[in-house]
């Protein structure tokens, strides 16, 4: 059985860190396929590693297993998880990094044990790794650790409702194309505001002419602001957290 | 059969997109090599990877499939192609970015239908990736879409012949370390002017002193302006456009 | 036998260097696993490339082929080496980014011939990818060069202890979180001056305050100056080739 680790890290890859860990799966996986997912988050950004996997994590097929690491606490008394949900397995640290696998019902998780040996700055290596090749060797879940009651969960904050039916969000990333993405669910029609911006809903980048600003809803179903061939969020100011409100149509 | 995929983007790691992508691929073509060849191209820079492209597509072996998406139209009306040229498969849009593979005798091409669920800003996951999967399966490219006749071709410039012999070329990429690739042909011999300075042909970096500039037949077989050691774009002044003169020698 | 063949340069991606190369590899050891370690080195960077191989090398399983290409002499008179040693394999410049696996005993070396046709500025798709190749296909060292006696080896500088039992260090690396790695070695407690600064030896990142400077044991067994939640190296000023002491305990 060839199964598929995907990496997910906010190492860089320049000083070999990942390298350490890709090592170690090719040692204790042999034939599993490596992925890199991403290693450039912003360091310690834990809730874009947790959107990015949100967008990924089920698209690979039943047996995948995930290594999400975004790890602050490392060291520290955060619990090391691996997780089974809707088939595929994820490991990482327990600070809600995981997210969007651990809100699935079936859900189980465990509490990896830190070997003596670890170092206490690297459990990517010495942790993670080793439970990931373990998984796409075909070992159990629960061979792995002891039942973990409650994970820690992170939520996109969720958008909400005024009383004259406008609704009421905030930008929840910026993609590298300056696109801000929004809390703001897919609608039939409406205006988006942002500041005094007033935004028609429209289609794709190409709806408008080049460098207008305008909102659509993108490919996870959420109304981003974006800017045909330009930077939205650069030229609109926006970042992270940023109020945005739509008024729906008619 | 086990057949490799390559990925070349203008999508970045960190937003999750191309590991929507991978996961697409894992699932639709289990078993397939994926081989990451860049993310990180400027965004929207469509000549930078048609130029890209050019250099490493036919080094894979027959049955490749080769992903390129950088594409400001999507969503728009321009068409999404799957390719067969040389022996290898190419999937992305028409805008020219394919064109290394559409030059070539013997190329087929379709046009691939857009699924009615597909997101119009996404077609990586929706629209390509379905069917770079397709083909490493092994399904026939008449298949997945019907015949296109004139696909969208960019070229790069041409040099130009003067009376006096000189050959006159531009520019056409400036690569990491600096070096400014033109389109000027290798040469026996003679001296390459850029502005007011006069460079002989080199054979490699070594042939000068740190920190001096030269011009060179690079690995394509194009004449590069490099400086041993440093930063020829930067130290000269150089971008993609600028003019250069080649004087033949004696 | 599917052998890994790992990929460590300072080429970037984005210009296709690196996606020639695979190219090569994949037409060359059909079947082989591509495992990326980093593009993205800083150029010409031999003693980054040297320590993120010491990080990774061996935890590669047996018969894994290394790839290590920083590489400022190409073209001019330096050879071009394979070695194998603890049983993996590894091809890159004679220039000591090597040098991990040239320090071990039993190691064996060989000089590889430049091919008549090999590009005198990209021998990583020329000379090294096909030599990587052939080593994944399971050729035997030795039929590929003539044995090379005295390879370059570059070596990080020892600390040196002092008359007073103070240990005198330098920083020899700063990693992405901004970490500064030392040659200072693991010690039973102890304090680490870095200027007029006294750090404490804690274990990990948590046991101090956010934002405050510490120094730790590193999961390379090296001493580490690190900020919590921060980059150490920005706020103190370190870089390559700060002098830090250690003072042992008691």
């Amino acid at each position: 059985m060839t199964r598929v680790v995907t990496l997910l890290t906010d190492f860089g890859t320049a000083d070999g860190y990942v390298g350490e860990m890709k090592g170690v799966l090719a040692s204790g996986a042999a034939g599993a396929s490596l992925v890199d997912i991403a290693h450039d988050l912003a360091p310690q950004d834990v809730d874009g590693a947790r959107l990015a996997l949100a967008r990924y994590w089920r698209r690979f097929p039943a047996g995948t297993v995930h290594i999400v690491i975004v790890d602050p606490g490392v060291g520290g008394d955060r619990a090391a998880l691996a997780v089974e949900s809707e088939g595929r397995f994820l490991v990482g640290p327990d600070n809600g990094v995981l997210s969007p696998a651990l809100l699935h019902a079936g859900m189980r998780c465990v509490s990896l044990p830190i070997p003596p040996g670890a170092s206490a700055t690297f459990h990517g290596r010495d942790v993670f790794a080793p439970a990931a090749a373990a998984l796409a060797q075909g070992i159990a879940l629960d061979a792995l650790g002891e039942p973990l009651a409650h994970p820690v969960v992170r939520r996109t904050p969720e958008a909400t409702r005024r009383d004259d039916g406008a609704v009421e969000g905030v930008v929840i990333t910026i993609d590298r194309f300056g696109n801000a993405v929004t809390n703001l669910m897919a609608w039939r029609g409406g205006v988006v505001t942002v500041g005094e911006r007033r935004l028609p809903l429209a289609r794709t980048y190409g709806d408008v002419a080049r460098g207008t600003p305008i909102a659509l809803v993108g490919s996870s179903g959420l109304v981003e602001i974006a800017l045909r061939e330009g930077n939205a969020a650069k030229e609109l100011g926006l970042t992270r957290g940023s109020a945005v409100v739509l008024l729906p149509a008619g």
